[in-house]
């Protein structure tokens, strides 16, 4: 592996009604269902502070993206001009990591149940961070 | 490679006067100097339809974290309890993607020149987004 490379070994996995890509809505706000995110149980240490109704921001691998598209017809409208992939939120992007904001609707053990997500079943997550103003924050 | 392994490449690093961890402000609000974003050649038509004022989300790899982490006290105080990292902005967590928003200041070739940012020099980056309202977007 190239000295600059890095490894994202998933922390878990979106449980969803979502099974298909065709089915997924562009953004979580338009019509997207709650789902359940299901973290490794060996990461369960890792969600202490994390509380019904808290705001979370989930990062996801989105997996079945093509990584080599670099420009894109925002929203799949032909008519729009081509646009590079970092000013549009296409998922076909070099490191297709999504971003999700949702709330957190409900915890059982290492599961916890979130609205809105788009993401399809099996996604991989990379990670969640709490919502904090203006998002300028590290880590 | 495990199956559920996924390899991010960097799209470019960070160039900043901040220099060591011991000098980078714990939040992009806190007293971070603007920095360079500096992509890679390859990439720059991903970056069509970025503008100056844009406000961005920057991902970064960070790459000094330890990934074995998972519980701290938050902001390093000892007296406060111990907390999932999942619930803080720790860099110390099992897959350390930064998350920061930013605001374009210029725009040189595949450079561009950005504000906020405590990330220190060499940081490997994973992806620029746009700001949309509530963050709720796939890609």
């Amino acid at each position: 592996m190239n000295e600059n490379q890095y490894t994202i070994e998933p922390i878990g996995f979106v449980r969803s009604g979502l099974l298909r890509l065709e089915d997924a809505p562009r953004q979580g706000e338009e019509g997207a269902p709650d789902a359940w995110v299901d973290l490794l149980p060996e990461l369960s240490e890792a969600c202490t502070g994390i509380h019904v109704g808290d705001e979370l921001i989930v990062l996801t691998w989105l997996h079945r993206s093509d990584r080599t598209v670099l420009q894109v017809h925002p929203r799949g409208n032909v008519h729009a001009p081509l646009t590079g992939v970092f000013a549009t939120r296409s998922p076909d992007r070099p490191n297709p990591v999504g971003l999700h904001q949702v709330s957190v609707l409900e915890i059982a053990g290492h599961s916890l149940r979130i609205a809105p997500i788009e993401a399809i079943d099996g996604t991989p997550i990379v990670d969640l961070k709490p919502v904090w103003p203006r998002q300028g924050a590290k880590g």
